[in-house]
């Protein structure tokens, strides 16, 4: 396993990550040079980094930033019900943790998938996700990186994530009976749940609580409700009150900045980082 | 207590009643004969109809089309944190609650309210919300009608509803020790439940399933995502599975039809009245 990132904070602003889609229209050597400059020293990666600039050349210019890598995002879209689409799927998640690995991030993030119209049974998803994440627990533990189910605003049930809340990503977690895989809390996909609390400190007392992302919820939704996330403190979601929970239940790891906002990526990436550290700064740090 | 649902059916299309939000366009006259003439029995109001034309003249016209009403919407908003702004909302729920039996319906349908920016504390907002309703139960009792809470889609939780699940729901209304307390299903609100089955056995099993609403979810949302349900089997949801799980609970009320979406509106309320009534036939009856 890697060190706990709890292990290797840097000088700069502790626990913070900026995670790479907050600023998916700024170049990524852009993105690594502004992050860095505000002494923040992680950044959470998305495999389509991978894929424009290759592994080898992601990892070197990561170091060379002075960066850890908190994150890879994203495996996952296990449900498909026929044997050709799973296998392809397993594959492609095998090579999504053989990433994870040689970026140096403890863990990848896993959005499992939605159902069809054609095929509405969503409690049979749901199992093949469960056995899915099974078969790849033991590559993941092997690869030294940890699977972080994410639980998913039911608004994307149907089409990306049928995990809905955080006690059934636990469930699914405690059921492969494997160390390798836990949960990660997003606020904007689970700060309405009225079981937030306890479901957060069970995911600490299991030691399957794997990551912190921060966003906030606002209205009206944006036409594409994927980019409908804002800057803490612009919504309705109250960081303090979640962020104590996450700190009761133990999490001592980076905490990442996701935002996906047509006017945040209109934001020159210097005043976007600007902004998410002074939020994070007021908003999140005193209660960790 | 009024006589339950289930002791009163027609000989129309059993089970099947349309709310009048699903024919918000259509004069309210036109609404009863058109829902009368599909032999639809049942229809559930809104508190508008009964601004607009006046308590008695809403009963009187029901009773004279035939029809029994099987909910009225709605009560709520229950969550505001001043005493002047509680006390007034108290008053407003005795008043839906004394029209509710006015109409001859078994149930108030109650939409609790959500949060503000301002007071971003959730756990506050449903405290308020279990003591109001607490508060109103022994009216409702007195008043021979029962208070329905409508868990609503967690994408409502900020500006409508802190209830976002059906145990939740259910905590609440067995919290107030009253069995005029219930709760309502309704397929757009909660099909996404991981825990939707033990759920709704346990509303069943505690005498609360009070209600039953239908209508279908489809992607992409409208833009206001309140608009944006859809006539059976348009969509993702599984109504046979959830139906079964309904009857499973030994519900055997009415079952309305409600769909809020402009496309709807815009239709003949005949040929849309007929639609449902199909759709209902096809998916959801066998089921019960």
């Amino acid at each position: 396993m890697n060190t706990p990132p709890s292990q290797r904070l840097g000088a700069g602003t502790p626990r913070l990550s900026l995670n790479r889609w907050s600023f998916r229209t700024t170049p990524i050597q852009e993105f690594l040079e502004v992050t860095a400059s505000h002494g923040i020293d992680a950044v959470g990666l998305w495999r389509q980094d991978v894929e424009e600039i290759g592994l080898d050349a992601l990892r070197r210019r990561t170091d060379d930033a002075g960066l850890r890598v908190s994150s890879l995002c994203r495996g996952g879209f296990l449900t498909a019900a026929d044997d050709a689409a799973r296998s392809a799927s397993l594959d492609e998640n095998r090579r999504a943790i053989d990433e994870t690995a040689a970026l140096g991030a403890p863990t990848l993030v896993m959005v499992v998938g939605g159902i069809t119209q054609e095929d509405k049974d969503i409690a049979g998803a749901r199992s093949r996700v469960a056995e899915n994440i099974a078969a790849l627990a033991p590559y993941a533990e092997a690869a030294g990186v940890t699977l972080s189910l994410e639980p998913m605003h039911p608004m994307f049930t149907a089409d990306r994530a049928v995990i809905a809340t955080l006690d059934q990503a636990l469930d699914i977690a405690e059921g492969t009976g494997c160390a390798a895989v836990g949960v990660i809390v997003d606020t904007y996909h689970v700060w309405w749940d009225p079981a937030l609390e306890q479901a957060i400190a069970r995911a600490g007392a299991s030691g399957r609580l794997l990551g912190y992302q921060v966003c906030d919820w606002n209205l009206p939704l944006a036409p594409n409700p994927l980019f409908s996330r804002r800057y803490m403190g612009d919504g309705y979601i109250d960081f303090p009150s979640i962020t104590r929970m996450v700190t009761d239940a133990g999490y001592t790891g980076d905490i990442e900045v996701e935002i996906f906002h047509e006017d945040v990526w209109a934001t020159p990436a210097d005043d976007s980082a600007r902004i998410m550290a002074e939020r994070f700064e007021q908003l999140v740090l005193p209660h960790t």
